[in-house]
């Protein structure tokens, strides 16, 4: 293989610069020509394609977002738009591709593969954490610490008026990202797709607390609860217990960008070299992952149908610290 | 005077612990006895206060919110309660005060003074920046702080994915957070009480961005402007230009909360030692404020009827770098 | 076992404070009484011990440092020292110990156990990461990020100046912290006592760099490096390049404060309340650790004893990222 | 004047960018090319000048460090460097320069003009403040956070060890980054070149603390301090007081780094902005500042040889705050 393709797609997430970098870095190191794809899916079917080199990814390492930007393409799930893309990928030479994302992103490839025979490794690039194949993906834990320093900050003033904070965190699908921020800012109570909690558990649960004298509380609700949006929640919650000065924050777009953190720009960097060298060494339509510390590759089938259990020793936790 | 008490009421904002702190070790300084109350003027009614000394206020200057806590009255605004607010003044020997809040703390110290003869010293603390008599109130510089960095990642992913965002910051009566965070988070319109920006204006400006290939837009919105909140006004901008993509971003309590910056943490210990040095020297009914870098004391009456217009140089700004 | 305590010995990391919330509160919800020893042995041996409840512990998870100071004492490495140690817990009727600290805190625990038979089980809180027994240590994170965000801020200024900068972080034993730091801020060079890397190395590095119009560089040195110092590793390098224009940054204690990241407050969590369980079902002599993201006891002996490698594709990667 | 150049020049602050920014869109907005000149007056010698459009600062709003580059120039010492340079903006056609920098930038413009008669306006960056002609500089609040920040951390450590810590800060010349610094910080002492504080001093008053049971202790250190650095000072102390204990911390260049604060991102703007409108308007041999909120001009003369005094309510400060 001597020419390759970088892109994102999906929901940005930090570390895909890092990611990104990677791959470029490796790839020259490999000595493989590298190019960078724009707009994801619809940037191949329009043929937005670029050569990069060492300088290309300078000083991006620290970049949230995607220097690459991304897309969600309705083209690429059309018999045309596929074709447009491998007629544009055959163009510029490139024999390989590394796709940087989530869910929908080797989806996509998977029936590329199936169609045009491009083969593509996948690094794992989404700030909810929700993919099977890998312990975390790449943004996972600066979302969780964005999320955290918002709930310091709303703690701050939730403490001051004796407050109870309903806080929204994204997660459509899975908690995680709750679970985590929930743990880390001394949540009373985590809501999670996951897991079963009523408003009237909720509404017990602050009652117990009120008894130990917990004069305010912190609830952490992940947007895909069952339950519930936050502000729903909050307005069952509201109307038992007849407190109208119960607040909701809704954290949103905030937790998609930023710094990376130590942890994703190492998470990161690996992911993206592992995608390029096992690409280069054979593998197609599969995801690299970290699992214990170790770099495993699974297919894109099992990535994107198998799911990922919350470990149950955090969801334990909540309970007992908020004793 | 030999006994005094202190006190934060209304919404809380970063930087009234460093002013409790400046205050307490001020009263210190000048061999005072110094009593803190709690919950604003509700803990003022119910007694609940208690002596301070130098340990009192140890390692709080850093901290969010209020170790005094506070809370908004309603039984002040009897005379009842104040009736009951002046016997336990009595009753611990209190002879001044300092007050610690906005506009609504203000106003209450004032007819408690007239009805009482009770001297009390404000300090301005309120992320608004709203009142008059002080260049900067306590508070509002971690504000724009904290919503610059949320702008700041929002803009990471408005780059990724080519998007507008509008961003709701806090500001009831007051463009002051909005501008600041909107020049400083590059945003490309800022919209605020003080002037009329109609929905019509803000389509025009993206579109004559468009026309200069700009791929995404921020723009900030203060909750108290007259076209509407951020959601209302996204979603006339929405239908007019047929974007479905636009987002909307509502930064809400987080602006309370946060560890001060070093800018409030100085304003705050030189209002709060100076509200208690006026006092001292017999200044009653005022707010301590800074003006020109020189410590004022301007009356409770004119900081809440007065305006302060905002430096018209920094709307004529937001145009210009735009561009 | 009804009645136990917490203490945190040798360097503090961030973190401690959440990991004895966790033991605290863990202790409460399995109905043991919980005391705190303050200031390490050195309170075990002047009975600096107090009771704690839910209320001692609230408000600390997002604090650095710990509230239940720490020192390294002299005379517990004396009999006499243990004697009067031993007594204490005898008086306060103590019948197990939770640790929280590193290598010297565990020998302690170990040769205590042989004397006098009071079983301690402990929780690995150090930002070297460097104990066998578990991946992460409590602060490990905290202290990398904190790295990180000061190279950032040094590569602004070297990038606008064309420098060499040669940053120390911590690590007397151990360059964990300097090669996740240096992959994380894209430094060209990581100098790790693990690895041997020459004066002579670092020479030709950037030279090669400067033949692909490299203009600045960042060479992250683990304090206790075999090559000598940060200070004196320059030294050399400016003399052999003669290039006057190197600086050189110490990071310093700044690496053991902050509020600990999220990471740090969900391992020190699940950390502490696996040390308080693990004694309560008869652990002892042990540490808790996490491998793999399970719970693990090992005794105290390997601990001090074994080394943890670390992991060879890091290494690798600074080399391959730099190009 | 239809052609204009900007440059930094002398240490990067930031918020240089910010005002680098301000300068190009004002420029577009007033129908005047711009261009930019790389590495200061090297740059200008050798002519490495480029034409900027509105996309050439796209971004660059929250980054340190200059996208212009910095270097201190020997060159422009001289009487055949000076003549290069003006052959180099005559080529060029540029009539006016904005030079962004500090005192040795401004005399070297000052001798520009009287040879070549180049009108320039300067905007006042860098992290000292110690410009007369200005109330604030560029750089300054973003480095005082970052101080702050790392004080922080450092009393964190501090605190849980019950230790005395000595943090050097820059300044060679001015106290203005440790006084405000220190007071955010709740130092205990504050040494700055302004003042005369002896070792003798801080040793009397570091007694006194331990008399009012302090336990641990911050010491701000400029690095221009008359005493001596904060090493030689903290030798003196430790030797006196016989306290091995004691830390010594030098923050160095992360000082110069990071993403600009609010406040100087709106100073830069404001500053920038102004000094193009000054130059297009016919100022010339000024540097634009913001005295009490408004824009003034001030030749370079007096910014060069007068002195701005630190606050004298800043340092009484200190003194209280500590007690």
């Amino acid at each position: 293989m001597k020419k390759i393709a970088v892109f994102t797609s999906g929901g940005d997430a930090p570390g895909m610069n890092a990611c990104i970098r990677a791959v470029v870095r490796g790839a020259i190191y490999h000595q493989v020509e590298i190019y960078g794809i724009r707009y994801g899916y619809n940037g191949m079917i329009k043929g937005d394609i670029y050569h990069m080199n060492s300088h290309s990814v300078s000083n991006i390492l620290q970049k949230g977002g995607t220097i690459l930007k991304s897309a969600r393409s309705q083209d690429f799930r059309t018999k045309e738009g596929r074709q447009k893309a491998y007629e544009q990928l055959q163009k510029f030479g490139i024999e390989g591709l590394i796709a940087i994302g989530g869910d929908g992103t080797f989806t996509g490839a998977n029936i590329f593969y199936e169609e045009y025979g491009v083969p593509t490794v996948g690094a794992p690039g989404t700030i909810d954490n929700d993919l099977y194949g890998t312990d975390y993906t790449i943004g996972f834990d600066t979302a969780v610490n964005t999320a955290l320093q918002a709930i310091d900050k709303i703690r701050d003033t939730a403490d001051s008026h004796d407050r109870i904070f309903f806080i929204e965190v994204m997660g459509r699908d899975s908690g995680y990202l709750a679970i985590q921020s929930g743990i880390g800012g001394g949540a009373e109570i985590v809501m999670v797709p996951e897991t079963r909690t009523s408003s009237a558990d909720v509404i017990n649960i602050l009652k117990q607390g009120w008894n130990r004298k917990k004069t305010s509380s912190i609830i952490v609700v992940a947007e895909g609860d069952e339950e519930g949006d936050a502000l729903q929640i909050a307005d069952k919650v509201k109307q038992a217990l007849n407190d109208k000065d119960m607040r909701v924050t809704i954290l949103g777009h905030i937790q998609r960008g930023g710094s990376p953190t130590a942890a994703d720009r190492t998470l990161a960097s690996r992911l993206g070299l592992g995608a390029l060298e096992g690409l280069l060494n054979g593998e197609k339509n599969k995801m690299a992952g970290i699992i214990n510390d170790k770099l495993v590759y699974t297919s894109f089938k099992e990535c994107i149908t198998l799911q990922k259990p919350i470990n149950p020793d955090l969801l334990r936790m909540v309970e007992i610290l908020s004793v």
